[in-house]
C-alpha cells in the first residue's frame, strides 16, 4: 500500500457530474428516507413509482407480451439503434389515434424509458450559446441534463392561480434569437394539472412567434380525469415542431420496464430542415438502446391492453385526487391551489411561518419521516420552496392514513396562537 | 404552410453529435449492407451478435430467471439508482471467484449494457484538459463518447507481431500529467487477443507509475479459449485502481438483454480518494437504468446457468476461430497475424495493391456485399485503414460458405501477375 502516498494519481472525479446530480429525486428521497425510525409503517407520497401498490398492478396482457417475445428467441440480439420497425410502426399507430396528422414510423425513437429520450432531445438542441425554457416548478431530471449539455436555462412560472398554466407573457420575455425550445409537461409534473386545447394553442402559436420548438414531455399521457380531457402537443405540429416524449412507465405502472419514445410531430419538414432529425438519429446510434425484447413486445402491450386496465386504473387515481384535496383542505399550515385531475402529483404551499421550529420545506419532510414515516418530496428541489409535491397514487386506504398523519404532524408542530 | 419560410428558427442539429456518430459500427454496418442483392443468402460477419445463431442461443435458465422476476411483479418498478441490492451482490460474488480482493456490492454498479458503463466512466474522467489513452485498433463507440465527453484521445497501437500486446513504450511516451486513465479490451475487440496474466501485470505497473487509472473493458469476459487463461484487470487492484466494465451480453449470447456493470477494484481506496466512486454514482443517478426484473433475474441468471453452457459455446467459438485461421490462409489478398484465441473477432490485413480496380477497404466491403452477400467490417473505423475485422462467431458450416465466398471474391479481383 505504499505507493498510496508515493504515487501521485492524476484523475480525479468530474465538477460537471457532481453538480449535475444534485438534481436528483431520487437520492433526495434516499436522504428524506433515511430519518425513519418504524419503516414497517412508512407511506410513500414521494415519487411517481405506485408500481407496487396492488391496485395499480400492470395488465396481464403486457407481462403475456414481454414472456411471449422473450420465449420466442428472436429478440436477444440488439436492435437497429432507432428502435425495432414493429416497435416504432405501433407506438405511430398508437400516438396518431389522437394526431390530425400520422405519424409514420420513422418519426418514432425507442429509447431506455422518456429519461433517456429527454437527454437525447436535449443533447441534440444543446449547441454552443443555446438556451431553453424550462417550467417553474420543474422536474429535475431536465435541470440536470440541461447542467450536463451546456444549455443555459431559462424558466417560466407555472401560475397556481391559474390553475398552474404555463405564464406565455414571461415566455415572451425571457426568449431572444439564442432560444432553441420551450419545455411542457402535460400532465403536469409535479403539478397535476392538465392544460386545455386553447392553451396548448396559445403554447404553440407564442412558440411559433419565437422561433423555437415545443418539447412535450407527456410520460403522463392519458393520466387524466378530471374536467379537461388529454390532449397531445403534437395536435399542434402544423402550428410549430414539436417533439414529444413518452413511456410505457406511468400509464401502465411500470417504469422499471424502461421503455420510452421520441415522437416527431413536424407535417412542414421544419426538424428535418433543421437537421434536428438526423441529429437525433445520430445521438440515439451511439446511446445504449432498450431491451430487445420489451420493443418486440410493444405491439402486444399496446393493442391487447384492454379498455378496462385503463379506466379502472384512472377511476382510482381519480378518487385518489378527490380524497388528497379534500384531506388537504383539512390541514393546517398547508394549501392546495388547484385539484389535480391529471398524473399523480399535487402541489401543496406550505405556510412555514405558521410551523414552530420547523425551518423550511426540507426539514418538514424529514421530521414527517421521523415521526410519521411518510415521505414526500420537498419543493426545492422542483424550484419551489417551501412547497410539497404528494404523489398520491396509491391505495385509497394507505392515502387516506398517510395524509391523517400528515394531520396529526401540522397540528403538533403548528404554531399556537398568542393570546 | 406559409409560416415555414416567414419564420426564422433557432434550432438546428447539434455539430458534436454528429462528429461522435461518424464512430458508429451499427451505422456503417447498415451502410455497407445497402450493397447486398441477395438479401435471403447473407452471412453476417460484421457485427458481434450472434443471438440468431442457433447453437448460440442463451441458457434456458437464463430466460426462465426473466420470466420468474417478472411474474412476480415485484421487479416493475425503479430500481435504486445503483441497481438492485440482490443484481450488485450477486455480480460481486460472480466476479469475486477470480479475483484476490472480494468485491462487495457497493463496488458494483449496474448499467444498461456495457455500453452505458463505458459512457459513464468516460463522463466522469472527463474533466478540463483531461486526455485517457486509447488502444488502436480501437472500439468506436469510446473513440465516440471520447468526442462527446470532451476528453483528449491519445492512442497507443497493439502490435500485431507481438499477439496485440500493448505498445507500453509507446503508452509512457504519449502520457503526461493531464492523463487519466488508459483503457484495455479484453479478451481483445476487435483483435480477438487475450492478455497473458504477465502482461497485464506489466500494464499495471505501468499504469501506476504514470499515476493513472485502468479501465478494463472485460465485455467479452471469459471468452477465451485458446492457450492464454483470461485474467480479470482486477487482479491486479492493489497496484493500481481499476474500473472494470462488463456485461450478461457477450457471454450469455444475449446483447439485447441489456445488462451490464461497472466494478471497481481499488483495494486501497484511491479512487474513493479521488471522487471518482462518488461522481460513477452521482452520474448513475440522472442515467437512465437498465430494467428491473433483468436486474432482478441476475442473481439466478448468474448461479444456475449450467458450467456446460459456456464449455459448449466456448467450443464452438474455438473451433470457428480454427476454422477462421486456416480458411484465411488460403485466400490471396490478405492476411492474418495472429491466430484469435478469445472474443469473436479476428483482425486480417488487406493487401490493397494486390487487388485490382478495389481503392480500399471501404469498397472491399461493399464490394463484397453486393458480390457475395457477405458482410464484414472495414477496418477504417477501427482505426486501421485497409484491414477487415471479421466475426466469426456463427455456425462453423456458414462460416465455412462464407470465407468460402470471400476466397472467391478475392481471386476473382486479385491483380494478374504480369509475365
Amino acid at each position: 500500500m505504499e505507493q498510496d502516498s508515493a504515487v501521485s494519481w492524476n484523475f480525479r472525479g468530474s465538477e460537471k457530474v457532481k453538480e449535475s446530480c444534485t438534481h436528483s429525486i431520487s437520492r433526495l428521497v434516499v436522504e428524506v428516507m433515511k430519518n425513519v425510525i418504524a419503516r414497517d409503517k412508512i407511506i410513500h407520497l414521494g415519487i411517481g413509482d405506485p408500481s407496487s401498490v396492488p391496485c395499480f398492478r400492470t395488465a396481464f396482457a403486457a407481462e403475456d407480451a414481454i414472456i411471449s417475445a422473450l420465449r420466442s428467441a428472436t429478440f436477444n440480439g440488439s436492435s437497429p439503434t432507432s428502435g425495432l420497425p414493429q416497435a416504432r410502426s405501433s407506438i405511430a399507430e398508437y400516438l396518431s389515434q389522437d394526431l390530425p396528422d400520422k405519424l409514420s414510423a420513422d418519426d418514432i425513437y425507442v429509447t431506455v424509458g422518456a429519461r433517456q429520450a429527454i437527454e437525447v432531445v436535449l443533447t441534440v438542441l444543446a449547441r454552443p450559446g443555446a438556451n431553453i425554457l424550462l417550467p417553474r416548478p420543474w422536474y429535475p431530471l431536465y435541470e440536470a441534463f440541461v447542467a450536463f449539455t451546456g444549455l443555459e436555462a431559462r424558466h417560466f412560472d407555472l401560475l397556481p392561480e391559474n390553475g398552474w398554466q404555463v405564464d406565455l407573457d414571461a415566455v415572451k420575455n425571457i426568449a431572444d434569437d439564442n432560444t432553441v425550445a420551450m419545455v411542457i409537461i402535460n400532465p403536469g409534473n409535479p403539478c397535476g394539472n392538465v392544460f386545455t386545447h386553447e392553451h396548448l394553442k396559445n403554447i404553440a402559436e407564442t412558440a411559433e412567434k419565437l422561433g423555437i420548438l415545443v418539447m412535450a414531455d407527456e410520460s403522463y399521457g392519458h393520466l387524466a380525469y378530471g374536467s379537461t380531457p388529454f390532449t397531445p402537443m403534437g395536435v399542434f405540429g402544423s402550428v410549430v415542431p414539436v417533439i414529444t416524449v413518452g413511456s410505457l412507465s406511468k400509464r401502465w405502472f411500470v417504469p422499471g420496464w424502461r421503455l420510452g419514445w421520441i415522437a416527431i410531430s413536424d407535417p412542414t419538414s421544419i426538424l428535418q430542415g433543421s437537421k434536428i432529425v438526423e441529429s437525433i438519429k445520430g445521438n440515439i446510434a451511439i446511446c445504449s438502446d432498450p431491451t430487445t425484447f420489451t420493443q418486440g413486445a410493444v405491439p402486444q402491450i399496446l393493442e391487447n391492453t384492454a379498455g378496462e386496465f385503463y379506466s379502472k386504473t384512472a377511476s382510482i387515481l381519480r378518487e385518489d385526487a378527490e380524497i388528497c384535496y379534500d384531506l388537504i383542505k383539512q390541514i393546517p399550515c398547508i394549501a392546495c391551489p388547484h385539484k389535480p385531475d391529471g398524473s399523480m402529483f399535487v402541489m401543496v404551499k406550505l405556510h412555514i411561518s405558521q410551523l414552530e421550529n420547523i425551518k423550511d420545506d426540507m426539514e418538514f419532510c424529514t421530521m414527517l419521516a421521523k415521526e410519521e414515516s411518510v415521505i414526500v418530496l420537498p419543493g426545492f428541489i422542483l424550484g419551489l420552496k417551501n412547497w410539497l409535491r404528494i404523489t398520491y397514487a396509491q391505495e385509497p386506504s394507505t392515502l387516506k392514513d398517510g395524509l391523517g398523519r400528515m394531520k396529526a404532524f401540522c397540528l403538533r408542530h403548528a404554531r399556537k396562537m398568542q393570546g
